[in-house]
């Protein structure tokens, strides 16, 4: 369900790194022969041609780039190049930083990884930031925000197929009760959707809306403009259809006077070697525009060049 | 600082196997050869032997032992023979089930131990139960233990040697008019007691001590009787000095009207390994009682003899 490709014949770390070194050297960048090269990697590759050029020319590679390019590319290019669970810390703390109840991305990351990849998220955040990640949002958050987030960020949800039908319909129940006195904050609604499994909260959710009538998500509009509501509307369709979320920030990033690149870059670049294609359909059924099309009339220069190259196109 | 002690020729997995199949055989089991194993192999070297065991008789060994033993030998023997995490997985899901807020086991497992064993604890309580321990803690708790726990168990605290003495100082400041306000239950102290590192929890509460003429400890014992400060004591003093913390809960474990000897198993399974030594001497600078003649005295048999082999006595 990747978009990214990958050569058939892969040149060795080594002679990845000398075509890099060259692409920065010179009059100008060759920005042209980046992409070719790290946007058709994938993670493993990506992390050897780093450790090969750090080894060779006694530089981080991240550096270099950030050197060597500039703007929406540079942004791109960076994210794209770290190690994921490394480029999720980096995401993580600049959301931390720059906090502000709109913002989503701690949210994907604790609910649209899995338990696995959060986990390894947190210790890239330890040895990066020498702190924890879950006491940066503890402090940087406040409120509903904070009792929500704080969990979120510190899960390890279990993995297993197992579902609980019984448990299924008392906390559909339990959801039921408290989002229709508009207790959104209560501690049951919290506890359901930031320590149980994916599977059982889907078992969970699919039980409300048969016995309920209506989707959670619709339950949770009552009020358009509070922005906790969509915290966790944006929660549980991370964790229920991630497709379909994704697809609804790059159609928002889009359609925005003036795309929105940073959300856009973000979703392409964590996306791309997981499921950007399953996103990708998603767009199309939803936009009747194909996304490669959407993207390239939105986007300029090298910067769409590498996105278009991370979608997939042969000719990136 | 463990008291474990192992002999300098350490017999193949496989023969002390044969050696553990002949201690189950024939009229009654012999505990002694069985304590003369098992009470003298690290982890690592009784993983080994469990896994010769069920390759060569089929069986886990933690079942035949379940079969060949009985009483407090048997808890302590099981307990001691599970792998660390497993152990920590098992004793935290028997604390779930039958959770009081008098229950200390969860705030040990959460603070008494670094915070990657904290994580291969969750992971094997996934293994085990089938669900994640921050979720059953999260259904078996409520009020402001669960406020507490929740979180406790599912920190991954950073660990480095990095401390903010401008930290330190803001959130002594904060804990002490919390504290003064009996606001026990607060927010704040309940994020900086969950998710600081523990240096600098540490140096926070120095600084707490230094500035306002108390340890922290002694301004939370304002109502002796109120559990959920005997559980923010023992979150602390299991932060700050682990060994103290299981002295006590020794001492109170021997002195009571009829040994507590879960609390006495769980201790010397769960440090014998660790800091049993330094527990030891805590021990002796308390009660000016060497705690091998302590437990010889208020306890008998085999299970006495397991303990006392754990405790590093030569000749058990």
């Amino acid at each position: 369900m990747a978009t990214l490709t990958i050569p058939e014949a892969i040149p060795s770390p080594a002679d990845d790194c000398e075509q890099l070194r060259k692409a920065f050297h010179g009059w100008g960048t060759n920005e042209k022969l980046i992409i070719s090269i790290l946007a058709h990697r994938n993670a493993a590759q990506r992390r050897a041609i780093r450790e090969a050029y750090a080894a060779t020319y006694g530089e981080d590679l991240l550096k270099s780039l950030d050197k060597e390019t500039t703007g929406d590319f540079e942004r791109l290019v960076l994210l794209w190049t770290l190690d994921p669970p490394e480029r999720d810390a980096w995401l993580a703390n600049e959301a931390i930083r720059k906090w502000r109840p709109g913002n989503r991305v701690l949210i994907e990351i604790a609910c649209a990884r899995s338990s696995g990849e959060l986990f390894a998220a947190r210790q890239a955040y330890h040895a990066r930031y020498k702190r924890s990640l879950e006491e940066d949002v503890a402090v940087h958050t406040t409120g509903d925000f904070r009792k929500l987030l704080v969990p979120l960020v510190s899960s390890y949800r279990y993995e297993g197929p197992e579902v609980n039908a019984t448990l299924a319909k008392s906390e559909a129940k339990m959801l039921h009760e408290k989002i229709s006195e508009k207790a959104h904050n209560d501690e049951d609604v919290i506890r359901i959707l930031t320590t149980r499994s994916k599977v059982q909260l889907i078992a969970t959710l699919n039980h409300y809306n048969n016995e309920f009538g209506n989707p959670v998500n619709k339950d949770l509009k009552s009020d358009p403009n509070d922005e906790f509501l969509t915290a966790l509307r944006a929660t549980i369709k991370c964790i229920c259809c991630p497709e379909k979320y994704f697809e609804k920030v790059i159609r928002l990033a889009i359609n925005k006077m003036g795309t929105d690149e940073h959300a856009l870059s973000r979703v392409i670049a964590t996306r791309a070697e997981v499921d950007l294609k399953v996103i990708n359909e998603a767009y199309y059924k939803r936009n009747s525009v194909p996304l490669d099309r959407a993207i390239a009339k939105d986007t300029r220069g090298d910067y769409e060049r590498m996105l278009l190259a991370l979608l997939g196109q042969e000719d990136a």
